[in-house]
């Protein structure tokens, strides 16, 4: 029974992300969701990134959270638009959620939509939002086997941002393993170790987004 | 629908964690439920524990993981008897769980067995699993914000490990406002600010653990 209706759940998200994926076809908008844990750097990677490329880029956000509309006016300080979507305890963001916190957009003057998931390292990887891609965010002070031992956001991720590297000399964190465990679950997973503290490393990252937007836009 | 399986999921899982706690009770069993963020530091907050206070409890553990059986290895190397739950990519511990792997324990000759939940600050809240106390651990590198962005679990834990202040002096973590957050939703909370790798700080916790675990007795 439990089995059946989580089985519903997810092949009704599986059709709104699918109407979603054809809506930001036709507006050339690449969309990547981001996932991570609490804490490993998502708002922070945003601020960066919206700061750096907003000559460059038309970017938005759709903040997700439990509660709190923190991060949202973390993104809004850097001039991007942004969209709260408080889930009131919920684990993660569904298609249906960002469907409807759409319409504020103007969609067809965009050139990226960030998702930033709920910090869950589990549940929001099952259900797909309609993006392009997921981006996998592991801060280096989490622990090397975090990929082994939460495989599947890793297993379906485009890219792993490796955030915080600025700790490396202070934590038990072999890079090399953990890109090691992750590729032994995705092989063509890129892998960009930053950090959003220092700035150092963001230019791979940019460099991923650029060939992405543009690949989308040809598209 | 939806509403409706999840209720009645949760009371499935309050009469079984009832029956635990029963038991627990007639064997004068401390239980404490650890629940974090994937990287926090359970099983290092373990792995401290099990070794410092071994020769004065009697003491074991329940691993709760996705994948692997990484921190039950960890966990019995202290010595201590533990046993692994893989959820295969469930997101939580629940009561059902718990009692169905309990066989291997001698629960009468065992003063404190700590439930290891799913690496997960959202789900696992919900889900009672027959323990006297939840255990919050944050890791001061996730942002002192996290107590009021996921504040079901500071309101509903006993205590909050805050555990990796060794780093204190390399990341943006104000101990007086994440601790603020936490007691504005739970003013009884007790805090210890702990390094697991460098030992600081944990004797305050295991002195929580000798009151827990007398009144236990006692009871």
């Amino acid at each position: 029974m439990e089995i059946a209706v989580t089985r519903n759940l997810l092949e009704s998200n599986e059709s709104v992300a699918a109407e979603l994926k054809e809506l930001f076809a036709h507006k050339g908008l690449l969309v990547l969701n981001l996932i991570s844990s609490p804490g490993a750097g998502k708002t922070s990677l945003l601020e960066r990134t919206l700061t750096d490329l907003r000559g460059e880029f038309r970017m938005a956000v759709i903040e997700g959270d439990l509660q709190t509309d923190n991060d949202a006016r973390r993104v809004a300080a850097t001039g991007a638009q942004a969209v709260q979507i408080n889930t009131n305890g919920g684990c993660h963001l569904d298609s249906r959620m960002v469907r409807d916190h759409l319409a504020p957009f103007d969609l067809a003057n965009l050139d990226i939509l960030f998702i930033e998931n709920v910090g869950n390292l589990v549940c929001p990887v099952e259900f797909d939002c309609g993006e392009d891609h997921k981006v996998a965010l592991l801060s280096v002070a989490e622990g090397d086997d975090k990929p082994e031992k939460y495989p599947l956001l890793f297993n379906l991720a485009k890219v792993m941002v490796l955030n915080k590297v600025d700790l490396l000399p202070y934590v038990d964190f072999d890079v090399q393993r953990a890109t090691r465990f992750a590729r032994q679950l995705n092989a063509a997973l890129g892998v960009f170790p930053v950090s959003c503290r220092s700035g150092e490393g963001l230019d791979p990252w940019y460099a991923w987004l650029r060939a992405e937007r543009a690949a989308k836009k040809q598209a």
